[in-house]
């Protein structure tokens, strides 16, 4: 059956309940008119490709679920597309929204085109990284055209969100000078604009062009992941001038997209002071009319490299409970190298504690319902249960065997000194024998 | 040369700025007269038991530096006393604070000694935990008087702060009954308090004791830590009436102790939504009149177990950023089995990582200058620099190595698409090769 709408906010400013509207209702325990009215008003994207037949569509909202993204992708150093196939795998088993497909080395249309005939996760891409790699010329000999054009061919294989850093203008080079960051300008896809625009003297092209970027967009249903080039790259850059005058041309740039209906999100820090996270987020939603935020991070302190998936997590904890809709994954070769499979793991789990901790935090319907199981299991000391909530069993499992406690329904923790233990015995008015 | 005052406490308010608050004041960049108003007021506790030598003083209040605290000790299921001490030098390396020695098994005095005797790290216990080892009779059959002078025999052996669970009566068996709490109480000392109530029909003799307990601690320079019995053992149970009543005994505790120049620090929760820590950190800090507050996470998930030193770090730094002062760390292992050597060094590194997140985001004085050095290195890729402002620079370092970069100044994350060197060529105004 021909599709009456182009997007799914269109769909919802003609007053059509969509299938995907349909689906997320349900999985967000809200009425369809509910997500048909957020959709329509840009405050809930769905992100959902018309070419992307398998996906199992998620809205991405602060008042929905926290959805997770995890990056993915093949560099020049690490260039194993079955390994990549490997994290995507356990991604999604893991329980992954969505997966970024970064990749920046080699033939990226094969592993691109399979994500997005296979995966049921959002699939998103910076295509900036692609450009280069896809006409194999370096970045000064590309023209603007060059570049649109890459969008376009994410945008025909299926692509659900493409981050474009649109907000960063000539004007930026100026003001990334004179204010003498400390760490410039860290994000990958910014800096590659910013170096195009350094040596062609020509303006960013996804801000010239933003008109054709918008068509592109609305014939496929890509949402737009307005980029945040400027976002700090250490916590001496927070909210400082260069940071919040992009977002306010990412808010601009948000009003321009939904005039056409196309569906918007819109990134943030970063690193960032805990204390600033807060009124970054409320910030951004004013500034930005509720469009839904994707941060990364933001990580609370720069000094721990190895460990930046706690460093997120706390800091995405905090934004999630504070308004941000969904968080991309930090894991822990952050900073330091691609992340193997088991640094994909770890930094999944962690965001996911974090998206859970804010969900919890912001009332989200039945989030507790899984720690209120936990809780009942963890009281009765049957530890099968307990297995049963854990958000990764088989890790706790291990942790619990590979120091078999003497009494079986104790720890080797505390033993015959678990306090559950004493406090049945105590309740039942049994005798508790310690020693 | 004889003091003339039993505590730091007594010190403060006879006008004496003792060697140790010299020391304090040195280390947290205040000035010696600063440190000593708060320790007159009990908002800083300087736990330094006269009989522990090798102590290299610390203060512990909201106002300084985080302090962290590990816990360590043998149980009837893990009972290498070696494996402990190699855990105690770990988080000395690892910049612990403080060190509770929650032994459970054998022969605990030497273990103990040998802390005091050694460890320039405060030294905690909980001396129930102690009674039934040292004595090796069954909880039941210990009088009130035989609990008592277990907490002597700790004071004597020079540890700086006991966890005393004072503030459950007699009152909170009705009242744990009554409410019938998801967990009941997961406070392994408070649940033997609470176990030994039922057997022996009698009151908390920590409660119905305390000014012979006070006598004590003001004859060493004990700080009591006044354990939290009913903190919360699951997120259901955050924040209810067993929670806050015990905490409002516990403010009249400190009134008490106070009145015999006796430090007190408070201990927290435990299991917590996110969006109550702040409240409840609040809350603590008007009922104990500023006590210094130790709190045990808050966990903001119940599903994490294998990955709670997550959970807790991103509830311990929103807690400390909210006034509280001192966290104890929270292992990997939590809820599953006693701390391996690795599980101890995960904990202290999550731990540390919450406690300098929140020095940054209250602006304890100094608390951001490793960031920016790191931000300094970050920006020339001078990562031998990086290493040295890193958290846990062997762990880093070895991330980078496993993948190594094709160029030297980048990482296998991005290679020559590294953010970092585009800006770096941009702003120099040179050519920038991607491919």
């Amino acid at each position: 059956m021909e599709r009456t709408y182009k997007t799914q906010m269109e769909a919802a400013r003609k007053g059509i309940i969509t299938p995907e509207m349909k689906k997320v209702a349900a999985k967000e325990y809200r009425t369809e008119e509910e997500i048909r009215q957020w959709v329509s008003e840009g405050k809930v994207a769905i992100c959902a490709n018309k070419n992307h037949k398998c996906i199992e569509p998620e809205g991405v909202g602060s008042m929905l679920r926290t959805k997770i993204n995890v990056n993915l992708g093949i560099s020049r150093d690490c260039k194993d597309y079955d390994v990549e196939m490997q994290k995507v795998q356990a991604a999604i088993d893991l329980g992954a929204d969505a997966i970024m497909d970064l990749s920046s080395h080699g033939n990226t249309i094969p592993f691109r085109r399979k994500l997005t005939s296979e995966c049921p996760a959002m699939i998103g891409t910076v295509p900036v990284y692609d450009s280069v790699i896809h006409y194999q010329r370096d970045l000064a000999t590309l023209s603007a055209k060059d570049l649109i054009d890459v969008v376009r061919l994410h945008a025909e294989d299926g692509v659900d969100f493409v981050t474009l850093h649109c907000g960063i203008t000539r004007h930026t080079i100026d003001q990334i000078k004179k204010h003498k960051r400390k760490m410039n300008i860290v994000s990958r896809g910014g800096s590659l604009i910013f170096a195009w625009m350094c040596m062609t003297g020509n303006e960013n092209p996804f801000y010239e062009y933003y008109d054709e970027i918008l068509d592109i967009c609305r014939e496929y249903d890509v949402t737009i992941s307005l980029g945040d080039a400027c976002r700090p790259g250490c916590i001496a850059d927070a909210g400082d001038v260069c940071q919040i005058e992009e977002l306010v041309r990412l808010g601009e740039l948000t009003k321009r997209a939904w005039e056409r209906d196309v569906q918007v999100m819109v990134e943030g820090p970063g690193h960032m002071p805990m204390d600033q996270i807060e009124a970054n987020m409320k910030i951004q939603q004013s500034i930005c009319m509720g469009a839904p935020f994707y941060v990364l991070g933001p990580l609370v302190t720069d000094i721990a490299p190895g460990y930046d998936h706690i460093t997120s997590a706390i800091g995405g904890a905090i934004a999630a409970a504070s308004g941000a809709a969904f968080l991309c994954y930090v894991t822990p070769a952050e900073h330091l190298a691609l992340p193997n499979l088991g640094d994909v793991k770890q930094g999944i789990i962690a965001s996911k504690i974090a998206a859970h901790a804010a969900d919890i935090a912001k009332g989200i319907p039945h989030a507790t319902d899984i720690d209120n199981k936990m809780g009942d299991a963890r009281r009765v000391l049957d530890w099968d249960a307990q297995w049963e909530c854990a958000i990764d069993p088989e890790t706790a499992k291990a942790i619990r065997d590979s120091r078999s406690p003497e009494h079986d329904d104790t720890c080797s923790m505390c033993g015959k000194f678990c306090a559950v233990r004493s406090m049945n015995k105590a309740l039942a008015g049994e005798y508790i024998d310690i020693l």
